[in-house]
């Protein structure tokens, strides 16, 4: 029997809980499609910080290395934000983690359920019913990891691209277009900075070997300004790093469902680290009410992206759409329903 | 009695008639507050590329210089999309103009106005009717005009701040505040940039000359989605050059009446150049159908902080909140309300 080794750094706040879901659905799927899921749980974030003084300790980075896949909760929270900015537990974990692994690709899909439009704090007169995006995010290079420094009187931040790094994630981008509704939109300033001519250029080139998929450019203040005004307009958002980082926040605003959102951070092989979108809500955690649904859909793109499972990841997004469609949904979702994190997870595995 | 010479650069598109509204609507004021406005214009954009192959010639230049303020329309169109984006009009033209007068300060509200909430794409439920924002950007530095260059394989672009480019427009955000609701909001990316970790020491220092102002720091990416949630939280934002452009933007799509919102660039000198938030929108030009009244509210703007005549700009103000509490609005406000542009200007005259 096929066997996966999943890294589990469920992190802070509502993580945990939310990931115990995860687990429940995986095990499920495992059993109705015959593979085994091997889980080794390691601290990260706060946790790890309080535990080993850093967010990403060795062991767990070995633990990593040795997995097929990172499943990831959420990490930071009050109890750590008077540490200097960049030992914070989110950026002092995420960032190593994508860079050891080269995850240079993140994949972040932004829609709106149309049962529950109503989370969207976008008018329905703007047509954003039909918003369905995805967001691919090019994530170890830019301005996030270029030369930086700074003296008594001034600072800077070094923003680089390469050929080659803006290509790799370009054919992610065009390849995800040719299975969805065939249309890139690159986001940059090219009118201002020359890392957005080159990414322009590079993009154009590569959208030649897609002749099916349409491109468009768009300057990141308008795309800022169009992603409100008329949301279904685009179907997959080509982004650098910190435009992505911006926008892929943005997108999960419109959609209104942080709760429901997954995403993937994959660097072309099998490896990858999945997360949901949303943070680790401290101030909801341990009560066992968080939505963990988020979780699970990342869950679901680990087995499709790094185990090849595609039935199984179908079988979970099936599972949780008929249990938003019966509303079985927590109070993020719903005030009224009266459902736990547990009552989710347990829905979603009765209707594998 | 006083006079004061005024650039008008109307530019493409709408550009100039709008423009035409908002010369009515000084020379109305001028008379009314014992003030003389002596306008001259000049060709800047796509206009201003055909007849002398340059986005900004050396006599509009000049004219600038000769004068006390620069009335600005809007600049652009398809004629012009072909060019490289470094040679576009918007670009091409407010970039040496911003560098040349040291405007480092660009302000621009953006709120919804109870009677036109309707415009706004954001639903009421997010109680983002309460919305009265005022975006502080600086304007003259950052990665804008950092060094940048590129080889065949790559590209990069420098983002630099200095203490003193931050204190400048940290000061502007803080004297603001205390005029309105005494609330900054700085955004950065301290957990990355080294300059937002500049940034955000900066600001923090400056607050504590205005110790009635409360000051929080946001990320970009939360603030991103802040925005769209509960627009409501925030009063004064300040933000570096690129961050400003994207939040302002992502601000007008949320009031979502662009044709509504000015904005002032400014260099703490009396000197200031005054534009519309919206575009040149050239698929209506020429029809005399577009709304005005971010043009006249522009000239108000203009009149308050060149020409120290405040009376004279609250006055417009009043006459624009009349003329949209009686309805008189063109179409992209009220489609069915039938005025067009020349009927916004006289109106607004008549309530002057
Ligand atoms: C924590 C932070 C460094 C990170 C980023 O900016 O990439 C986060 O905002 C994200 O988007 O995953
Ligand atoms: C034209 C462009 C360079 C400019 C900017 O990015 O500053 C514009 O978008 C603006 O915001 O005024």
């Amino acid at each position: 029997m096929k066997t996966y080794n999943i890294a589990v750094l469920a992190g802070d706040g509502i993580g945990p809980e939310v990931m115990a879901e995860a687990l429940k659905v995986l095990d499920a799927v495992s059993q109705k499609f015959a593979f085994a899921v091997k889980t080794q749980s390691a601290l990260v974030g706060g946790a790890a910080i309080d535990a080993h003084g850093e967010a990403l300790p060795a062991a767990t980075l070995e633990l990593c290395k040795q997995s097929d896949a990172i499943l990831f909760g959420s990490v930071g929270g009050p109890k750590w934000t008077s540490l200097p900015p960049a030992q914070q537990p989110e950026r002092a974990s995420l960032l190593p983690l994508r860079k050891t692994f080269d995850l240079f690709c993140n994949l972040r899909p932004g829609k709106i359920y149309p049962a529950f439009a109503d989370l969207s704090p976008i008018h329905p007169r703007t047509s954003s019913l039909g918003m369905d995006i995805l967001c691919v995010r090019e994530l170890t290079g830019g301005i996030y990891f270029g030369e930086k420094g700074r003296t008594d009187t001034a600072a800077f931040d070094t923003q680089t691209y390469s050929v080659a790094e803006i290509e790799r994630i370009a054919r992610v981008a065009f390849e995800a277009a040719g299975k969805r509704s065939n249309k890139v939109t690159s986001i940059d300033k090219a009118n201002v900075l020359a890392t957005s001519v080159l990414w322009r250029e590079v993009v154009s080139r590569i959208a030649k070997d897609y002749p099916a998929v349409a491109l468009d450019h768009m300057y990141i203040d308008n795309a800022a300004m169009q992603l409100i005004r008329s949301p279904q307009q685009f179907d997959v958002l080509l982004c650098d790093n910190l435009f992505g980082d911006i926008l892929s926040d943005e997108l999960a605003a419109i959609a209104g469902s942080l709760g429901l959102l997954p995403s993937a951070s994959l660097n072309g092989s099998n490896f990858g680290l999945y997360e949901p979108a949303g943070g680790s809500a401290p101030d909801i955690a341990g009560q066992g009410i968080a939505n963990p649904v988020a979780q699970i859909l990342s869950a679901a793109l680990l087995l499709r992206f790094s185990c090849g499972e595609e039935a199984a990841a179908r079988a979970i997004e099936t599972a949780v759409e008929q249990s938003l469609e019966q509303g079985i949904v927590t109070r993020d979702i719903n005030p009224a329903a009266g459902y736990n994190t547990r009552d989710i997870g347990d829905a979603i595995v009765r209707f594998i």
